[in-house]
């Protein structure tokens, strides 16, 4: 069987590790492969399929004889190097938002625009986490009628601003609980956040990222600038507010789509059960639909609540929810990776 | 000073000792106090302004020499004492859903639609919490330009499921955190929920209330029909998704509402600081926006993230966060009582 070489830059962190099982779940056929960190990484053992593999501080001259790299790292170090990655031969599949937006640079889902993974020049982006699980439940829709435009707003899991997000968020639920075992309800607590800008514990924060210049942050832009150029729709607009909300893995988001006809509902669910990648989960009267407790620690994105728009007879609203660190990030990058070297 | 004979109808739940604290706070002018909960809590004993009052079991003849009753019940409680009520001679101003749509019931927010008030033939319906708080933060835009049509998700704190909310929330949390603290990050917990239909801890539910039959739930489609009526506006349609968050207090909705003709959001801002009962806190820049932690047990609804729809050009998105038991309900009560006799 033909293995591939491959590195990951960013190795060490929530992405980085999740490439990992992912590489190992899919059965990636790996020959060499070198994982990248920072120098307070160096050296650090990691086993991977029964391998010990030691963690190294990438170089310029660290790509040479890969096939594939994997980019689960800042957007600065990213574009630091790609022109390495590239020089060496390989393909660098980036998960940063450094070269989604270039033009000669594919950005991709595969169950949506595989046919652009072949356009690549050395470089594959990998979407916005909220982006790939939003279209991965609006693209069944989009296949029916051309989706117009989208309101959408995110409940983000705090696993989505890296590592230790998770960790802010139990050391506040901590002292809630504390003050709670001590017969009180209390709504703020005194912690010294750092990952979140205010306490995320039994709290909403609406907002991701900084202001574009239109008052909209740079996570919710992301949802129209990388939908549009992901499902070849220049036209489709998409209204996005972006909320972290205290749970710890998987990203909800709801949504309503205008479609230029009006389209049935039973024809949807027909058309998301045929295919790849999602779930459809939608039974309220059995209080079934798409939650975080469900989706999390795997790569399906759920769908559901489906129903018509009230405002709009054109409109569809539903409800999807997917892991951001699984198929919103490294099962998305690796599934770019299959399709890119035609492993089945 | 005049005072008036007040009873409260559920005074021992999450919104009846609500409304005790916030008739304190009021200086209502309170001549009887009567305090009606069921056989439970018969004879406890609830202190208020320095004096000792002792619950009762409300009968028919509860009611005589009462000026106002404020309801804090169920549906069914409040059905079936409202004729003895308003045969007493009481004004019933009622928390519960019952007679909202009804044609000879008001149905108010004192700061949009006071006028109503006056029109009573012995009941006043107090609105869904999410509704008044939604429509506080509408109003003042519906003054500039009629609102056409609404795109509504909300985010809504545990406490608005009654007492039980929070305690369930917190033991599920005690819960991840004894796993936290054995070095684990579990998604899932093993807690018998009673309060809600799935763990909400670490979780979001799209589900509140059930189906009315067009797949919208019993709650999502109040905001509609309860907002036509508050706001005289017939022909106003909202699309609303209603998602319970691990929050103990505090409802947060994200809006978009599209009017007749194109707001500045100038002048819309200046509107808001005109405003009773709301707040403008918007800085993104600074990191200000209504959440939770700010909102929660005052009575003040706050308003932010205000920019322009990137979908239609004459609408308007924000975030608005109120407390859901304090304005969405105890506070809301008040407030009518206030204005109904014209007490300042």
């Amino acid at each position: 069987m033909k293995t591939y070489n491959v590195g990951i830059l960013g190795a060490t962190g929530a992405v980085g590790r999740e490439m990992l099982n992912v590489l190992g779940e899919r059965h990636f056929p790996i020959g060499e492969l070198k994982l990248f960190a920072s120098i307070n990484s160096k050296g650090k053992e990691i086993e991977f399929m029964g391998k010990k593999y030691y963690v190294e501080v990438a170089t310029p001259d660290s790509f040479k004889g890969l096939d594939l790299v994997l980019g689960a790292t800042s957007n600065a170090l990213a574009k630091e190097f790609a022109p390495s990655i590239v020089e060496a031969g390989a393909v660098f599949i980036d998960n940063s938002s450094a070269f989604r937006m270039l033009d000669d640079v594919p950005l991709v889902v595969p169950q949506i625009n595989p046919e652009d993974i072949f356009k690549h020049k050395g470089i594959i982006a990998n979407p916005n986490c909220s982006t790939i699980i939003a279209l991965m439940g609006l693209n069944p829709l989009n296949k029916l009628s051309k989706i117009k435009y989208v309101y959408a707003t995110t409940f983000q899991a705090v696993s989505g601003a890296g590592a230790n997000g998770p960790i802010e968020l139990m050391e506040e639920n901590l002292l809630l609980s504390d003050e709670y075992k001590n017969g009180k309800m209390p709504i703020n607590v005194e912690y010294d956040n750092k990952v979140f800008p205010h306490q995320i514990a039994s709290n909403v924060i609406p907002q991701i990222g900084s202001d574009t210049g239109n008052l909209y942050t740079t996570e919710e832009m992301k949802m129209q600038n990388e939908g549009r150029k992901i499902m070849h729709n220049p036209n489709m607009s998409v209204n996005c507010t972006c909320v972290r909300v205290p749970v710890i893995r998987s990203h909800s988001i709801s949504l309503t789509a205008v479609c230029e006809d009006k389209v049935d509902i039973k024809a949807l669910k027909e058309q998301i059960k045929k295919e790849e990648g999602i779930l459809l989960c939608d039974d309220l009267d059995n209080k079934e639909y798409p939650m975080p407790i469900l989706t999390s620690d795997q790569d399906t994105v759920y769908v559901g609540r489906i129903r018509y728009d009230l405002v709009n007879e054109k409109g569809i609203t539903m409800f999807v929810c997917g892991d951001q660190v699984r198929k919103g990030a490294a099962t998305n990058a690796i599934e770019i990776a299959l399709k890119l070297f035609d492993i089945r």
